[in-house]
C-alpha cells in the first residue's frame, strides 16, 4: 500500500524559477511530487483559464529522476486542471503553489496567479497552499520561507484545512532567526493606486506601463499586512465563495419588481 | 452644476460585441457614457493584469458622436485602472460591465472577466456591476437583458450599494413576459469538472482544449442557479475579501509555531 502523500506543485514565474526549485525540495521530503508549472512568467494572471487558443505539456527533467515534471504552455489555473485530468495518477493530498518571487499579501490575492493555481485545486476540494517571499529579486535567498513551507504543509497534511478553503501564506524577507512566527491573518483592506506611466513610441504612438502605489487602508493588528510588517509569516484561510452575505438583507429590502 | 450621473462601461468580450452596445444604449438614458473595453474578445481572463508588455489605448467611434470611447489593448481589469487614471475627467458615479455573452453566475465569478471590470471598480470604491446573458452566441437576443440592466442600475444610482461589495447579475435567456422577477441570491457552490479535447497536430505533438461539465452541487433555492433555472434574474452581491473568516478559530488551534 502507498502511504506516501501525493503532492501536486505549480506556480506563477514559470518552471525554471528559483522558487519552484526551493518548493519541490521541501515537498519531496513530505512525499512523492509532480510538478505541472507554467513555461513562462504568468504574474498578475489572476483567474485566467485559456479557452481561445489549445494547450501544450511538454515533460521535463528539470528537477531530476524522482520528480514526474510537465510545463504548460497556459496559466496556473491551467496547469493545475491539465494535471487533475491528464497527468495525476490519483487525487493528490495536497497541492502546493510558489514560492512566488514577491507579496501576494491582502487584495495582490485578486491578481495573483500562484493563488489562482492553488484556488482552482480547492474548488475542486484538494488542501491547497499558496506560498509567497516578499522579494521580487531572482536571487532571493528562500530558506526562511522553506522553514515556513515545511511546518505548514506538515500541518495541513496532519490536520486537514477546514471545509471549502485553501491558504495564503506569505514570508517576509528575513533571516529564519529573525522570524517572530507564522500567525493566522485576515487580508487587509487595501488597494493599488494606479500611476500609468505614459510614454511615445518611435512612431509618436502613445503606450502605458502599468505601475500603482500600494495603500493600506487598515490599521487592524489582525492583517496580514501587520503580521508582514512586523517580522511574522501571515496564514490567510481563503474563500471562493465571493457572495457578501452581509450585503443580502439590505439588498431584499430594495424595489427591483416593481 | 452637471448633476449628469457618469457612467464607465467595460466588458470582456471586446468593445465590438453586441452585449455592450445593449449596455451603452441603456446607459445614456441615466446618464454621460464614457467606454473603456478591450479591443478583442477576453473571456476567462479572470482578474488578470498587464505587467509585462505595455498597454494602447485607442479611441473609437463605434458607439457615436455622444459617446466618448476608447479601445485597449489590455485585460478588462486595465481598461479599468487605464479609464480612472487617463480617461475619465472625474470620478465615475457608476461602473457596469457586459453585458456579457454567457453565464457567470457561481463558480463562474472566479474565471470572468466582466465581472473583473466591475471588481476592479468596486476595489477602488466605486458603484460597480457586472450583467450576463445566459446566450453565448453573437446573435443572442439583448431585449430582456437590457430591461433587467435598467432596473438594477437604477436602483444602484438610487440607493447605492453596501459598502465593498458590487453586484453579479445573471438574466436567463427567455422573453421579458417570461421573466418571473429579480432576485437576490447567494453563489450556488458548484465547479467545472475538466475533460480536455486531446488531439495531435500534423507533427504530431499532442495538444489539449479546454472542456468542461458544470456540475451544481449546491440544492439551495436561494442561490444563484435556482434563480436562473426558474426563470428568474439573480443579483448576487459579490465581495473582494477572500478571507475565509469562519476558518480562523480552527487554525488558530494549529501548532504553527512550536
Amino acid at each position: 500500500m502507498n502511504t506516501k502523500p501525493l503532492i501536486l506543485v505549480s506556480n506563477d514565474d514559470g518552471i525554471t524559477a528559483p522558487g519552484i526549485k526551493a518548493l519541490v525540495e521541501r515537498m519531496q521530503l513530505l512525499g512523492e511530487v509532480v510538478v505541472v508549472a507554467p513555461d513562462s512568467p504568468q504574474s498578475g494572471m489572476g483567474h485566467a483559464i485559456t479557452i481561445n487558443h489549445p494547450l501544450r505539456l511538454v515533460k521535463s527533467d528539470y528537477f531530476g529522476d524522482d520528480v514526474l515534471a510537465y510545463q504548460c504552455s497556459g496559466t496556473p489555473a491551467d496547469c493545475v486542471k491539465l494535471a487533475l485530468d491528464k497527468v495525476l495518477p490519483r487525487r493528490p493530498d495536497l497541492l502546493v503553489s510558489g514560492i512566488n518571487h514577491g507579496s501576494n499579501s491582502s487584495i495582490n490575492v485578486i491578481y495573483s496567479g500562484t493563488m489562482s493555481a492553488a484556488m482552482e485545486g480547492a474548488i475542486d476540494g484538494l488542501q491547497a497552499i499558496g506560498f509567497s517571499l516578499l522579494d521580487y529579486s531572482m536571487e532571493a535567498d528562500f530558506s526562511t520561507a522553506a522553514e515556513v513551507v515545511t511546518r505548514v504543509a506538515t500541518e495541513v497534511l496532519d490536520k486537514g484545512l477546514p471545509t471549502d478553503c485553501l491558504l495564503n501564506v506569505n514570508i517576509p524577507n528575513v533571516p529564519l532567526s529573525e522570524l517572530k512566527g507564522i500567525k493566522i491573518c485576515r487580508q487587509a483592506k487595501a488597494k493599488w493606486v494606479e500611476e500609468f506611466d505614459q510614454r511615445d513610441d518611435p512612431y509618436n504612438r502613445k503606450y502605458f506601463w502599468l505601475t500603482g502605489k500600494f495603500v493600506n487602508m487598515d490599521k487592524g493588528e489582525d492583517t496580514d499586512e501587520w503580521a508582514l510588517q512586523n517580522g511574522y509569516a501571515s496564514v490567510v484561510p481563503v474563500q471562493f465563495d465571493l457572495t457578501a452575505h452581509h450585503a443580502i438583507g439590505i439588498l431584499n429590502n430594495w424595489k427591483l419588481n416593481a
